[in-house]
């Protein structure tokens, strides 16, 4: 199994951050501009880029601290499985966000596509709340010309 | 062993590219200022970020395709026995650059730090090709408040 992992520091509160990891509104401002479905857990989230996109079923929230999903739906394919995790650590200036996307079954060349992407919507968190403006699909940095 | 793989898609030819892989001029475009010591096989590399950083050794080259480097030197700790490797792929019309850094005892922190820092600097090697100036150290994206 293979795994992404990143980590960004944000001067926000773990209560600011946690609301744009489980709201469709707080979503919206850093990954994409069309998403549903965000709640308790038991929701499955509904990513939306041009009208296609994964799907997450919510299976962890600790409010403030921890947000997980699971891959729910089918596709892209390789997302099968896979689990995603937002964990928030308070440190001394900062909250750090420490995100990990695990269980793939191979590290492959879509998977490296996906970490990058990672770290791009990532810095697009921290840029909605240290800014005020994210840049969530379709206004997100393209990192190649597919 | 834990690993980071990221990929860019770039729109330059495969031999730009690999200047700005293989010389001290051309990682300068997008790395950190102050790097000496890039050329053949057996080279030691050393990055320096305000007069510290890695060294690596040059482990393998392949004009236009392949840039390995193995870490040399004894900072950070937690790089020391860690690979780092960059394909080039022709693709359609782009240049795909497939990023690893493998080696890691485990999926610290730290790396999940450098992951995201690897994003940032691949691409600031996108933006050097493309746009012709990178953001290298000490111009590069801050990720945290460290």
């Amino acid at each position: 199994m293979a795994e992404i992992h990143h980590q960004v520091g944000i001067k926000a509160s773990p209560e600011q951050i946690y609301q744009l990891l489980s709201t469709d509104l707080g979503l919206s401002q850093w990954w994409t501009n069309d998403i549903s479905g965000a709640g308790e857990v038991g929701s499955i989230i509904q990513f939306r880029f041009n009208g296609a996109g994964p799907d997450f079923l919510v299976t962890n929230l600790i409010p403030n601290k921890l947000v997980q999903w699971k891959h729910s739906g089918n596709m892209p394919d390789e997302w099968m499985g896979t689990e995603i995790e937002f964990h928030l650590v308070v440190s001394k200036n900062q909250t750090l966000v420490r995100f990990k996307h695990a269980r793939w079954q191979e590290p492959s060349d879509f998977m490296a596509h996906c970490s990058t992407k990672w770290a791009v919507f990532l810095l697009s968190l921290k840029e909605a709340l240290e800014c005020g403006t994210g840049k969530p699909f379709p206004n997100d940095i393209q990192i190649d010309h597919s």
